[in-house]
């Protein structure tokens, strides 16, 4: 599916994320790599833009983020409703899989940032410098990157919106709690009053 | 409809956000009240309950929920996409609107902290005690609270989960850009690998 990712202006990147979806956490230092689930995470700001997410300790991205100093936020879609829950709920690193992407199949491809593994079939990707806040990440497990590329899957998003219509399997994963997501459908338009 | 509201657990408080809602962040002071809109809100731990949600400097919310210690996050449903889009696009304060809430309307209630308004017609309250970190308040308009008390309409969350078959008006909003919020419809459930 690569071939319909296009990059998503970085005016527009808090867009990719500010409807609330789940997010997978990817990172990789000294060859090793690794994925985690976040349902955790949100736009920090416009421009440049930032983003802050919840990377608890006992995940071995963690090391890999803090060690990097960087992280891409992938949005999981429908149709990876079960690799998103599985990559949650198993652990990577020395004590847990040694490479979640080979077990689980799991595709990956380079953007901008050396290294830095994006995971396929996913409908957004945010491409993180860490900001380093040492007091709230260890504090609060609070993470926080500025966008320095951004991509989407331009049958779902474009010119800064997104549009899921005809592509139930491409919508993005909003998580509830043990493996429940709830899926956006139809928009509703606001009216400012006269 | 304040007949249908039900005490959350607090371990079940993240639950509320955890499929990434646009929220109303309210909060009073010196017998003065406002609330805003803001779609960066997250959970941020499980026990105690914890979350963290963007307030601008331009806000006159802030100024109220800096100087009470203390917000609500309130979940507005699709019946409100009006007006939460409304009360994100005027400024409350002196130099804006006195009242949001007597000018638009909009019904308020006190949960258990004294003095602190709670939106009515909304699907959820988030009662917050906020963790001061001035120096991500100052840097990134980044506020941590912690979750002292919680309430949702039972019609649409119970049990921990969500459940808004037969009630679309009473879905949360996701709010991509511009008075646009996406709704959530069907649910999928994961399942791990064998």
């Amino acid at each position: 599916m690569l071939e319909h990712r296009h990059a998503v202006e970085l005016r527009h990147a808090y867009r990719l994320m500010n409807h609330g979806p789940t997010v997978l956490v990817s990172a990789a230092h000294a060859g090793v790599r690794n994925l985690m689930a976040a349902a955790w995470a949100m736009p920090l700001d416009f421009a440049p833009p930032k983003v802050a997410v919840v990377i608890d300790k006992s995940t071995f991205t963690r090391g890999l983020v803090e060690a990097s100093g960087r992280f891409a936020l992938n949005l999981p879609c429908a149709d990876q409703a079960d690799m998103a829950y599985a990559v949650g709920n198993v652990h990577g690193g020395p004590e847990g899989l040694a490479d979640k992407f080979g077990h689980f199949g799991i595709g990956s491809f380079e953007g901008q940032t050396p290294g830095l593994p994006l995971v396929a079939g996913c409908v957004g990707w945010l491409e993180c410098r860490l900001l380093p806040e040492p007091q709230v990440q260890e504090t609060y497990d609070l993470f926080l990157g500025e966008v320095v590329a951004a991509q989407a899957d331009a049958r779902v998003f474009s010119a800064g919106h997104w549009h899921f219509d005809g592509h139930p399997g491409l919508r993005t994963l909003h998580h509830v709690a043990g493996g429940q997501f709830l899926l956006p459908a139809d928009a509703v338009q606001a009216r400012l009053p006269a």
